[in-house]
């Protein structure tokens, strides 16, 4: 596995393998690696010739009193874990070859931005879309891997690859939860250990759901008023929201009908620290159990 | 040459050639296409092995009241005119193919969209880097060719290909003339005969700010003024700016150095015709008289 830290270096290898005709999988992270990630890594493993992982910590996508300075950051650590993993390209560009002095381009989905998560954190999409775009041109991988996790994220990126005729194949992994049902998530490590125990209430507040629809309820504000009920029984969780929303235009859906698929998704303050969470009523379970500890 | 006007078969033109190591050049055009044209095509020509034009009105970076619905469309005529020029294929995609219902994505150059033009057209600058972004998306093109008669256009085309890290090289060509000095372009069928007359006044007035810069002038505020004068002294024109600014930032300058670059910016409305047109002070002439008539 080569570490590639300037983006001409990261270029012309794309460019090689590109001649070549090998297959690029790419998966983009901000480091602070856990399961989920491995299982973007396995994923791509399994279509391509090539696994490209990025790891940066992109600062546009980060409001104000957000958690930009603390947030994890440990590439040799990361860099440990994904050995053996079958990578062979760990992209982790500085901050200031990304972003230089006079960086002015933005990329923006508007009004799919807008909603859930982005009423709470104005511009973070944005930030997300135009650092996922040029990481895209860098590496330019025949696919590329995101998580359900992010459910919101992945339907912005989904409509960007779409809407401007990216040359990628993008696919979206399950979730993947510690056995409590805990989502993976970098931001764990922020809970102390009594909040680790609280935050399980997405999961549960999200089961709630899922059971509610599955009895035949049609009423979303049945099912949000159920799972916010869930949330609100545990002291140390603040609701940010709660929606029932189409998983592809991310609407509200006031009313369930049996073969529409309803994304039901959460964000949920434990005690500082922001978590969301999300579930697909109306398929197959969309998450998968860890296997191991990391 | 072939016509295409489906984006899944440009794609899979491009990918094959890519595959076989051709270099694409792509000169991205709204059709009307002029010997302005034509000369972006011969360059392209000249460094490529499969030349790509492309022919789209793109609605989004006309603003309400422009002339979106009048901009001439001949696309027989323009498929004519570049027979026997060396393309090998004229991309005409359809509007609802780019831009289907739900289509929300935007690229944006901050700060540079905000100046000259884009004062007086809102959002121009934010259509054209959406637009030519997804048709270099498509197109893949090796190299890409615009004219410097749209230079700020040109500023910040270039400033999103290094901001994404698109993996294209771009090449600005020299505006090409009538032989009274007016600047080529698909506008100028809008003016009647005292209009086309009277539209010189934009050459005329660069070529004056030319001249006090080369006798020594370094105020800005005068160089300007004299143009503003060559201006006002036509009866059918009105200036909407006169601007002498820095060739990247497009930061105003105020006073001119001897070995710094200084681009003058004209747009002016002759009759209801807005016009534009620039020179690089400072350098070599960026401009070819027309060879003929078209």
């Amino acid at each position: 596995m080569e570490i590639v830290n300037r983006i001409p270096r990261m270029q012309a290898i794309s460019r090689r393998l590109r001649k070549e005709g090998k297959k690029i999988g790419f998966v983009p992270t901000m480091g602070a690696l856990h399961e989920g990630h491995l299982s973007l890594i396995s994923r791509a493993r399994t279509m391509s010739d090539v696994v490209v992982v990025s790891i940066f910590v992109n600062p546009i996508q980060f409001g104000k009193g957000e958690d930009f300075d603390k947030y994890p950051r440990d590439l040799a650590k990361d860099a440990e874990l994904v050995t053996d993993r079958g990578v062979d390209y760990l992209f982790a560009p500085n901050r200031d070859e990304v972003y230089p002095k006079d960086y002015s381009t933005y990329v923006l989905v508007e009004d799919l931005s807008d909603k859930l998560c982005g009423l709470s954190r104005p511009g973070h999409f944005r930030g997300v879309t135009t650092v996922v775009m040029k990481l895209l041109n860098i590496v330019r991988p025949n696919f590329c891997f995101f998580g359900q996790k992010d459910g919101q994220q992945a339907v912005i990126i989904k409509r960007m690859i779409r809407d401007l005729c990216v040359d990628t194949e993008m696919v979206v992994c399950p979730i993947v939860r510690d056995s409590d049902g805990l989502a993976l998530s970098s931001r764990n490590i922020y809970l102390n250990k009594e909040e680790r125990s609280a935050a399980t209430v997405l999961f549960r507040a999200l089961n709630k759901g899922k059971q509610l629809f599955e009895e035949g309820e049609t009423e979303a504000a049945r099912i949000i008023a159920a799972m916010q009920q869930v949330i609100e029984a545990e002291p140390l969780a603040r609701i940010d929201y709660v929606a029932l929303v189409d998983p592809e235009t991310l609407e509200d859906v006031y009313v369930l009908e049996e073969d529409r698929k309803v994304m039901a998704a959460v964000a949920v303050y434990i005690g500082s620290t922001r978590l969301i969470d999300n579930m697909i009523f109306g398929e197959k379970p969309t998450f998968t159990y860890s296997e191991e500890d990391l």
